[in-house]
């Protein structure tokens, strides 16, 4: 595998604009997510709900708009969301006697539905999740990764007991890094974030982060365990099988849209994108090549035939019959759009009933693979492509992780290499402010088993119980 | 078939809370869709979707909030919107300089970029779907039939010629009532709008009207051809193969959440809800029966299985194990939530190796149904009540649907029954207005083919060429 940094200077909303997955929108911060994109989208939706369903958790919806005195009523939420909030202020034509927000999470109206539909013990553990767009005024944005308004799936439970909601934050947690694993072939490094970086209202936030091609890294997935304190802000109370009233204990947990920005920046090389496999609206993509009006046909309707075959196997193909442009523009464009594999029928192929296949990851290519159980062929090349991805992404993030026992040398080394450093941290919020001033790097995650317990703090020296993982994220 | 009113006062919105669909949100005219509505949605989506992408239209996403210029450049779609628009005038802490409009429909935001797509006619026919959630500050609001807030798709074609928007409209028109009449089973009456009832910025509006079980007339679904009108005012043109410039001819078309409004009302009795099988989160409930708990355990374990071989059939069921309601109540609860087949199984339907099966629309028993091949003969009741629920639905419009000759005679029949009537009308905006006024009946459609042609106007007794479809609508 190879150490050096894949496009370090890679422009995120240029690429995805050239590969057709998303667009400019007139609305500030806000793209358009073209059909190539939501393709991607989709698929990450079915393999997640069915994950979110095989936990039990069933798919409800709640209203866009929030009372503006719903965002008021817990004090940490406010002050994380206020500033963001758009507001609609004005509608039917007429003044609002309360300003609606739109919502940018929805803790807040499903607390307020939950203290109406949970009485008992009985209906403990209480779950719902939303696929739904929220809006959050960014003052920078970047297409896929912080847009004004991004899809996503927010899941919300109640519990019990603390002990059984942070089971419920860990456990979703887990099902994130499954998914991430075996669906994007991403290989997050999982952790709790520090109270400085807590979601607003949290009691403990759990956190997904992907160390991308450029040395920078995403948070790509959240679960908080939120402890009581929505509860007692919206009066979540059941009664306990000793009759005594008690506050619920709350979880939630949530991806968006920036799982597509994970992907393309988590994968992608100098040529473009590369889609893993489970997540690539076209998996293979069939390319004709011929010289005339005769082989044209002939090689047409093999192509066509090659389709259909995958198709019975339910691969997702495409045959690119355009004729207005070469096939070496064609090599080139779907390099870019990232299609897996590439399959190449030429007259001669058709004749000696073989085909040629290019692998996107790698950019190898076999000649005269036989067509006799083709599909077949195409479908564990698929495989191995996704799991080498994943292999990739795990690698990558191993190669690039580094203890560092010296401060200044944080920023030598991030500066040339990015990734994720090791460093031992005390636990002050004011080292850690330091560290973020000084370096740009954040402490990205609080490992879950200590590592290397008994050191220094890199900032001050103090006595530190385990080292944490800090880096410079999107 | 009875002839006579179903539950004619039926109130939608108490039917929908105790169903376990929605409930009442803390916003203004919007509501919640519990998880027992939105898995019917989501049957709604799976089924539509595949349709939809089968006509080889595919998904995309476009911003929630849209300039309020761009609703003002098409003249009567500004008429039509603007007194319905939510605006977010302040985001991010400051005053907006121009104000957003929360999408009440996306044609303006889509086609100023169809401006940026379509450059030739090779790039005809263009299309998107977009599955969202649209904002209507409505006066009146009603669960499910109409609500600030609500989930809809909507798709958007451009063509090179008139004939072609006007072809692909009513294609979407039959895949609608292909879907309507097979998944919902319901029998919709389809044909074209007046002009005074057409889609703001129309050049034909084309629609599905569902009679429901209390009479009055339900718009389940609409398909536009939209003309040249937005295309001017968006400015999309294409060059045509004679490298001239062109606007193009677009179209749009959509179904909403209220389809599951046209479920409710379509099919329901003085019991509750009657769901077709085909959009039903649940088909069979299976109920254990038992005195003690020695038949408990042998009655459960049977009842599981049960459902393990309706699981592999793909029959989607559940046994109701709650042991703190009696058998009797769970009768009532599941007729009330519509689910369309029952399976009692108590000790001695275990001993002999059969169950007892309770039909939902029907509410027939049938005894000592032997357990042998029990799953396909299930799949088999499934398939006959959703055939049965259709036609059901189609006899009830044939029936209700009736011609009328004399003004005076209008509401003297709807006062009585409700449903269609069909009445001359010679093409006056004044005389549609004076059955809208007098009546409080709208004309829901002109037929696609001309009916009982040389008539007189029921207004003015003027000639008039064809019957229309007349009737009191939600």
């Amino acid at each position: 595998m190879n150490n050096a940094l894949a496009n370090p200077n890679v422009d995120l909303s240029d690429l995805a604009i050239k590969a057709g997955l998303a667009d400019y929108s007139p609305v500030r911060g806000c793209m358009v997510i073209k059909p190539y994109g939501y393709a991607i989208w989709e698929l990450i939706q079915k393999e997640l709900d069915a994950r979110i369903k095989e936990c039990g958790h069933e798919n409800a919806y709640f209203p866009l708009f929030i009372p503006q005195s719903f965002i008021n009523k817990e004090e940490d939420h406010i002050e994380g969301f206020a500033p963001e909030c758009a507001v609609v202020t004005h509608a039917g034509g007429e003044k609002l006697e309360e300003p609606l927000v739109v919502r940018p999470t929805s803790e807040t109206i499903i607390y307020h539905m939950f203290s109406k539909w949970i009485q008992s013990w009985r209906d403990l553990p209480y779950s719902v999740n939303q696929w739904a767009n929220v809006v959050r005024w960014e003052m920078r944005t970047r297409m896929f990764l912080r847009t004004t308004e991004f899809l996503w799936q927010e899941g919300h439970t109640a519990h019990e007991s603390a002990e059984n909601a942070d089971r419920e934050a860990r456990r979703m947690l887990d099902v994130y890094y499954d998914f991430m694993s075996k669906v994007l072939a991403l290989a997050p490094l999982v952790g709790e974030k520090t109270d400085s970086e807590r979601f607003a209202g949290a009691h403990k936030t759990y956190s997904l982060e992907v160390l991308l091609r450029d040395g920078k890294i995403l948070q790509a997935g959240t679960s908080h365990h939120l402890g009581q304190g929505f509860a007692k802000a919206f009066d979540i109370q059941f009664q306990n099988k000793n009759n005594e009233l008690e506050y619920v204990h709350l979880t939630s947990w949530g991806v968006s849209t920036r799982l597509i920005g994970a992907i393309i920046l988590g994968h992608q090389d100098d040529k473009g994108l590369i889609l893993p496999p489970n997540v690539a609206p076209i998996q293979a993509i069939i390319i004709p090549i011929y010289k005339n009006e005769e082989q044209k046909e002939k090689v047409h309707s093999n192509c066509q035939a090659i389709q259909n075959e995958l198709k019975v196997l339910g691969i997702r193909s495409k045959v690119d019959f355009n004729d207005q442009i070469t096939p070496g523009a064609k090599f080139n464009e779907w390099e870019l759009k990232g299609v897996p594999v590439r399959i190449h029928v030429g007259p001669r192929d058709v004749d000696n009933n073989v085909v040629e296949i290019v692998r996107r990851d790698t950019l190898s290519k076999i000649k005269d693979i036989t067509r006799l159980g083709l599909g077949e062929k195409i479908n564990a090349l698929l495989i191995e492509i996704q799991n080498s991805l994943y292999q990739r992404n795990l690698n990558w993030r191993e190669e690039n992780t580094h203890e560092v026992d010296s401060f200044d040398e944080i920023n030598k080394v991030l500066d040339k290499k990015g990734g994720f450093l090791k460093v031992h941290w005390c636990g002050s919020q004011e080292h850690e402010s330091k560290i973020k001033e000084q370096t740009k790097a954040t402490i990205r995650i609080k490992p879950f088993e200590k590592i290397d317990g008994g050191g220094k703090c890199i900032v001050s020296g103090a006595p530190s119980k385990t080292r944490v993982f800090i880096g410079r994220a999107y």
